[in-house]
């Protein structure tokens, strides 16, 4: 028997990055959350400790703050290019990166040119695969919480000894939705499609009337692939926030879809890819 | 020697009642946390385990959600009277009642009629203390996260032998504000008053030149008492969220208050009090 | 109406020190998360921004690093009187300090030398408030989970209108501890006192057949003050971390006492306070 | 364009268990987190929202609860087994399941029959997938945090124009390792197993002289295949958890490698797979 060096990579996590531009009085303010990871061939770093091919996380940090002043830092993923496509094209022993990227976003209080209060707790993220000439951008959010107080059903499901649940035809439906989406080529307007992302799945979820969770994701990533053409993927993970009507019957009262009680364990949690048939092949875009 | 029984209370903590309004298709939504503890003579609990004068915190829970149901649930400071009086007046063993209360704000998705997204992380609160006939009512707010990107100095502090820090004209200052207020009377819009003090703290933390975190919680606590009549005391507190101006000089770069790190740990604290001159004694608002 | 400054402080909260005692191959490692808060004479940077009187919070954390090498650290009671009493006679502004230390707990691994691993998610507290002279010590413990699988009953409770709770003889008992105990003198071995009322804290909650969490809480602080002179009072905090025995009677099984479901939210929360009936008077221990 | 519905999944997410043996007056005690998910033909749930196909998440958290009773719990991978091949065999519309587990270690107090203290933080995992007639498992444990003093370099690394990091022979190496392995056959003591990898994993930390985190990383998982022969693959993650020596000279003290800022953000990431030359092939284990 031998023991074989499977696949490896290393890097500086959550470098939590701030970019003030102030070439005017109106500042603008990019916060990001960036982390790197290599790939390439590190084994004498494993088997004997030997770091002459090992391009240290202090560096790759370094690397995140000096391309912040000397490039800017525009949309995430165009940042993550940058990064990614360095760090493969200026060390020989690196032939892959993943920069993973994290944006906390930011709006003006009552205009001011200076003065900024934190959008809520959802994310914008992008991952950017690089390998060789070849580069792969993944871009999403993360924490959209969604509720819908009426228009939503669970009825029909399948029946086995073990199941108590009664069929509804109108509940509460709550999620926090993660989602990502991969891209067919690179020449993108990364905010634009965000922001018509973001809608199309806000928008999605208000309309359509629901007789499961998988269906509604569904739904929220065929809009999405459908008026979208730059995007090759989906992917949707919802956990199911169980909103249960409490049975107020023993204090003498009706509960006629009012009085919920918002379960924090277990929850469903339902996943969902969707793809155009013609999408190009992922590669290690998802990896 | 003996032992004293001191001060006790017990309760439901983080009781999640989501309220739906929807007496016509167009539903309100009310997200609250609710905990309750009951003060009284619950000696004999503790010392002998009679339970005979406990009220079960599982009762507690049902009261919540059956008041939910038969009064509605308007204002968070409002339903915590009711609760709070609940007790108080309803349990001979009960001499006291505390219900704290955290509210998750939600928006329409484009103004749909049932279908809304949670807003932020940012939570109103409220903190309602009832003692026999007199009750005493704290609001406030926490996790307002907010940013100056300039603006701001720290310069001309004292200068021990630990001293190493230099001084700044210039600096991002950062904090996730918790600010609670106390009223000197019950006769309150508490919706308008939340607002306004969210406002009032906003834009004076958005308008004020900050000599220090202090001088600014300062400005933004004066700015609520003279505003706001019905407001008799205010606190803050605010972590420094420091973020450090990386050093790019090694890598031949000028780092003209562009690019910085935000740090979590350690972080400054400030904590501050302010009061009208004439404000009612606080009695057990606080404790 | 005027506006009046009330309580302030100020301080840097987390400084996370690891300090190594290495002056033999046998090393010893203490691992703290300081907080420190000065009390004083600040008015001048609250109103007009003046840092005169202001010791950054900058120089707090240097202190806390610097005399982590030329004191060394020992219990954490005593490296924050220390600072508490450096800060309070170092600087003629500050009146108080207030330092309060979380000490993380690490096993050698095989009695090795020099690696060790973290021993659990439990915490030693210690609070140490100094002003003038006079100095107060609060120790304590957070997060000690515990459970018995049966000796719990809650039965012969007060009903009301809105109690469904049945009577049980036979629960599930489980909470996560907080305790702080505060002493009447500061001629302490601190060590062998956090040993011995956290070996008091279990065993009595182990030997205790309960009939209330109020009532095991009660046995845990006598237990305490019985047996520890130097401890003036005790203060718990117990969450009742509710254990649902499991309904299976769909399932044609029944479940005498062996399938819980572990529930988060809502919990019970009881607190009490026991004390000698001679305690001095606890001054600003607790605020 | 059409559009493709690529891998999905669904199931109850975070069943907290506790299954308590009570056969005899000394319980025993297991503690679970278990989370089910199915995979096979749920198209139409998706597409037109008919649940014919789909078993109720509640109904696969009743299985757990029930199974619990009926069964027995024993060591996480066997009851993950139990579940998966039920919903496998038991339900047309499935063809896959993946249980995940997470295990809360519990200790007597005192060697008391039914009263117990949580061990730590650190969690035994276990992840099941079925499919059809085959079965993988892949145990673990994470936040198992661990800590050398002394006895860790990282010097001869690849420098470039952003490196500024200095070479070091004596460094503080700290790390919360996130440890799977794969089997290469069921028929294992899976008990007898995790207790030795464990051992196996902390030995191998504390006796390696560390080079680089990547190669303790693979010494540890080394010692796991070599002396492990029904481990087939180990998968080790672990983040490099920075301790930086505190400069002390502005106040005239040397630091010999005693006084350490335990930092949080960012942090190296270093992630590291081993195998055996002739490993089976994986399947879907890690998917």
């Amino acid at each position: 028997m031998g023991i074989v060096l499977g696949p490896t990579q290393y890097g500086k996590a959550e470098c939590r990055l701030v970019r003030i531009v102030r070439d005017t009085p109106r500042h603008e303010i990019r916060d990001l959350n960036v982390s790197t990871a290599l790939r390439g061939d590190f084994a004498a770093a494993h088997i004997s400790g030997d770091q002459s091919r090992v391009l240290p996380t202090d560096t790759q940090k370094n690397t995140v703050y000096a391309f912040a002043e000397s490039h800017g830092v525009g949309e995430p993923e165009a940042f993550g290019l940058l990064l990614g496509r360095h760090f493969v094209a200026g060390t020989e022993s690196v032939d892959g990166a993943r920069i993973t990227l994290e944006d906390y976003a930011w709006d003006r209080i009552d205009d001011h040119d200076h003065s900024f209060v934190r959008r809520g707790q959802e994310l914008r993220t992008a991952v950017v695969t690089v390998t060789g000439a070849d580069a792969w951008v993944v871009s999403g959010l993360t924490d959209l919480i969604v509720l819908k107080s009426t228009g939503s059903e669970f009825a029909g499901f399948l029946v086995d000894e073990y199941t108590t649940l009664p069929e509804t035809h109108d509940r509460v439906l709550a999620t926090a939705l993660t989602v990502q989406w991969r891209y067919g080529h690179l020449d993108v307007d990364w905010a634009a499609t965000y922001d018509a992302v973001r809608r199309l799945l806000l928008g999605t979820f208000a309309d359509t009337h629901s007789l499961a969770l998988q269906q509604t994701l569904y739904a929220m990533g065929s809009a999405v692939l459908l008026m979208r053409p730059e995007v090759a993927e989906i992917r949707l993970v919802a956990p199911n926030r169980h909103h249960f009507a409490v049975d107020l019957t023993p204090f003498g009262l009706d509960n006629p879809g009012e009085v919920f009680h918002a379960a924090d364990r277990p929850y469903g949690l339902i996943e969902a890819t969707l793809l155009r048939d013609d999408a190009p092949d992922p590669g290690p875009a998802w990896l």
